[in-house]
């Protein structure tokens, strides 16, 4: 069987980390919300920051394996396989400085479970903290449609001690900052990096 | 026509713009050396700095527009198109700051053609100087083994106001830094960094 996508969409990893569009593709049915994944809605986020001048800030295309090339007709890929992200979905530069984070949904009510963030991920983000990068984690709470910026050294800790499989919302919402959705930009996580990272 | 890669090996895009590993590939045949394209000796370069925690630096991937995936084993992508990278190849953390630049080599004796540079590329790397990013290109002058850091602000210029339709190499020397080939790491490009941007 073969899925045919409109051009521009791109389908999500089968591996097990779940993507955050994935995840909100659930959510849209659950929630009803207004249908836009949750990596669109920082996309769009990002597009509203570059047009406006505020920051540069892109997400790194989904790595694929490209295994065979039709080149009879220009150059088509007839063969190719999702590679899972060696690193973050997103880097770019704020008033000079280095951001790096990873977006995440989870449909889950009442954690977010590890087992959506890969190792390489947390080791990427340790690295990064160490040449004074700032990083963070944006979570989308998607059923109960909350979104918070919650510091990597946080989840990193919680991810390596391992207290729960899952982080609970509780948690979150205690060591995040809740970012409230807007028209433009939609999540205007810049805000939350001036006041944990800039202030 | 359907051609097969051995696993990890992305082929390159098929558009204007000349990628560095293509025009190595060429490099390869007439300059007689090690056969390793330029932007393998790059992601080496890289692969260094994170092993020995100087900076992290990574290589976005190519773009790849998919449009069908069989989902019947696993996850095949079928059908799709190699895009055009929107921003340029690299970019990363040293000390705190942003890096972004972008790696070009070329076969000409004289003088590194603007055409593989994209508008697309000049205008990201504008928009990142805006917000303090440091930005620079490597031009390799492959036919001749030398390797220069260049910073951004000269390249932009010369697009913009194109004295010529091509940067003499005269020019290249001598508004870049010469970066010498190592063993690890091969071109270590943030000694030139330290030079032009941290002193």
């Amino acid at each position: 069987m073969s899925v045919s996508y409109p051009k521009g969409v791109k389908p999500k990893t089968q591996g097990d980390i779940v993507k955050t569009s994935k995840k909100s593709a659930h959510a849209k049915i659950s929630s009803g919300n207004r249908g836009m994944s949750f990596e669109s809605a920082i996309n769009e986020t990002n597009a509203y920051y570059i047009e406006k001048d505020i920051a540069v800030v892109t997400k790194r295309p989904t790595p694929i394996n490209v295994v065979s090339v039709d080149y009879s007709k220009g150059a088509i890929i007839t063969k190719a396989y999702f590679e899972t992200q060696s690193t973050t979905d997103y880097n770019g530069v704020y008033k000079g400085r280095y951001l790096d984070f990873e977006a995440k949904s989870t449909i889950s009510k009442t954690s977010f479970p590890l087992s959506n963030i890969a190792p390489q991920q947390i080791e990427h983000l340790k690295r990064v903290n160490r040449h004074g990068g700032i990083t963070f984690f944006l979570f989308e709470l998607a059923t109960l449609r909350e979104v918070y910026l919650v510091p990597s050294d946080f989840v990193i800790t919680y991810y390596e001690t391992r207290p729960r499989s899952s982080i609970p919302f509780k948690d979150i919402r205690e060591k995040g900052i809740k970012i409230e959705e807007g028209y433009a930009p939609r999540f205007d996580y810049l805000k939350a990096v001036e006041e944990v990272y800039l202030k």
